[in-house]
């Protein structure tokens, strides 16, 4: 069924006639690609260009001491050397799953969460749960994917409490719409938090520059893992990031972003609230997506290929839920406001209401059908 | 032991004083710089920036056709969609091993090979061994690592006709002297081998394009398995040589390389020879170093500590070989003339000369004292 999934959401991207609520991908026009320019420009000329040459695996030293100091300003005191620069988030996680849970063991997880997170924990051999009483728990504290929920203290002092180690996941802390980030979990308990950070959401997932920190007496196992993984991440990205980083004022950026993706949720929720009032979800405390519930329950891939006839896509539900949909459970999808045209996003809920009313109006008859052609 | 060679290799890697034969690095001033920036510049004028966005797991699809036109013009027929762009050569070896070799099961290699697919081979807990009949093997047909060696027709023969799977890694097939690389072992035999490809030795290592070409039956395993360690190669990187094959001369640049290397690699052998001459060695058909036994042997991290003393790294020898050094086996080693200042070859061989002759002169006495140290 993913496979089915994928190949409409492929077909989909690359419609231009698809208003595309798909993909969590951040929005093309907000990358600095005048300051990445530059700094590509001055890594070039650096005498015998690391930016294109081998680099230790543990990654770029002075950006390793930029995202050590803005880790300090959220209250983290991590050295530099601790922070080991990985090809993404997603290599940090997996990297870090590795490290402390063995293969065929549980690993709790949100009952929604990251499909990638989900996708990568099984291949390794674990098993996601959503079980409160797991020896590793990985999480999203500060702003969760789909529902873009910040954790509550409550929360933190429950995470904190029952395991062993937590994975915390803080791909979208910087893109918390009421401001700064809370401080991060690693923050409380460095010797049991493995933390994943990442320039993805902001200046640009096409970089693959992501970090990981682990405890102490892990440090060792998880530079040697990312070293027989793919020997370092590319130096090209990070002479890029460490350069702009030293030469611009990132935090600013990232607050003209966090208004930028608030603006774009708020349009989204009114959107559905006029298109789809019956439908329900979570105002989002920030990231790229609102992840709804409708009312009443229809065929995924149904829904989803009726809605790109329509010219709209988004993300199926099914893929964020851990234990898979649950029997009577409402039809989930994720909508993204992040990389859609800014003017589209009414439209695109319009025509995703349009898609839906429609499905639910034939659903009973197509049922039917369905179920006199089993009797067959 | 690896360790401390590695804290001795890092400090002389960071010591300008230091003639650096170690590392396996291009030379930095043969970066095509002003190529890869017009590429940069392109690329970041295309239409929502691919260079700075997601993109799917498999790779650019522009970039994947360059390869495959490459491929058939060294006779072996891929298309396109039979690619998979990498994370460098490193993760290409990591996901062809998980493909075809179970945990705790056997890979064969040669004795003296390439150290980072042997640690992330043995990091999968997959056994690498010298003994010929393993249904699995790994081997470098074009050049291989660390001898610079070409494979001859009955060892191509009995690499197809042992073995179920073959993991090809070609990542020096572009630099070999002679002219062009043969004929891959792809373009024999599509069901059974999985060919590893690079542009880290021609464009820069910086940039981590890779490539893998898996058979059919395992293709959609190796996506996936891509998919899970980091979502998907940097696309920044992709964005650049897709633009760089596109408007350059490609197959005419690696002609330039192949004789710079070749004539750094006769500086070295003649130095050697010069300096050295009761080492022995056999002349490389490509790549970047030279593998060279000593006329006896000596403690390597002893010899390494000297010969950085002395103004001169290498990398130590036992690095490569897969059973570890076997019992009065002379000391071996790499040394590598391809990222040295050229003018520093010779003097870099006779400090070497001068680092073995003096270990060598105080070996007997340091061996007794320790005897003696050993008996209290």
């Amino acid at each position: 069924v993913a496979d089915a999934l994928d190949e409409l959401l492929r077909g989909a991207a690359a419609n231009p006639r698809v208003i595309g609520l798909a993909g969590g991908l951040p929005c093309p026009t907000l990358f600095p690609r005048r300051e990445l320019t530059a700094a590509f420009l001055r890594a070039l000329q650096t005498r015998d260009v690391p930016a294109l040459q081998y680099a230790w695996p543990e990654g770029f030293p002075a950006l390793r001491e930029h995202i050590a100091a803005r880790l300090a300003r959220r209250g983290a005191r991590v050295k530099a050397d601790e922070i080991i620069v990985t090809s993404g988030a997603q290599q940090a996680i997996t990297i870090a799953a590795q490290l402390v849970v063995r293969r065929g063991a549980a690993i709790g997880v949100d009952a929604e969460t990251y499909p990638s997170a989900l996708d990568a924990f099984r291949s390794l051999h674990l098993i996601p749960t959503t079980s409160p009483q797991t020896r590793v728990i990985y999480r999203m504290p500060a702003v969760s994917n789909p529902g873009g929920i910040t954790m509550d203290d409550s929360q933190r002092r429950a995470a904190l409490a029952h395991a062993r180690f937590i994975i915390e996941d803080d791909a979208y802390g910087d893109l918390r719409f009421g401001g700064e980030p809370p401080v991060p979990l690693l923050a409380t308990s460095r010797s049991r938090v493995l933390y994943v950070g990442t320039f993805s959401k902001t200046l640009g997932p096409g970089l693959r520059v992501g970090f990981l920190i682990v405890p102490a007496a892990l440090h060792t196992r998880a530079l040697r893992r990312k070293a027989d993984d793919d020997l370092q991440t590319n130096s090209l990205s990070q002479a890029i990031v460490q350069e702009y980083l030293a030469h611009n004022d990132f935090d600013a950026f990232v607050q003209r972003l966090r208004r930028h993706y608030r603006r774009r949720a708020e349009r989204l929720m009114a959107a559905v609230r006029r298109h789809l009032p019956a439908w329900s979800f979570q105002p989002p405390a920030g990231g790229f997506g609102l992840w709804v519930s409708a009312d009443g329950r229809a065929d995924e891939a149904a829904f989803l290929r009726r809605s790109i006839d329509a010219g709209v896509s988004f993300d199926p539900g099914s893929r964020f839920l851990t234990e898979g949909v649950a029997r009577d459970q409402p039809t989930t999808l994720r909508l993204c406001f992040s990389a859609v045209p800014e003017d589209r996003i009414e439209e695109g809920a319009r025509r995703l209401a349009r898609a839906w009313t429609r499905l639910r109006s034939r659903a009973p008859a197509r049922r039917a059908r369905r179920r006199s052609g089993a009797l067959r």
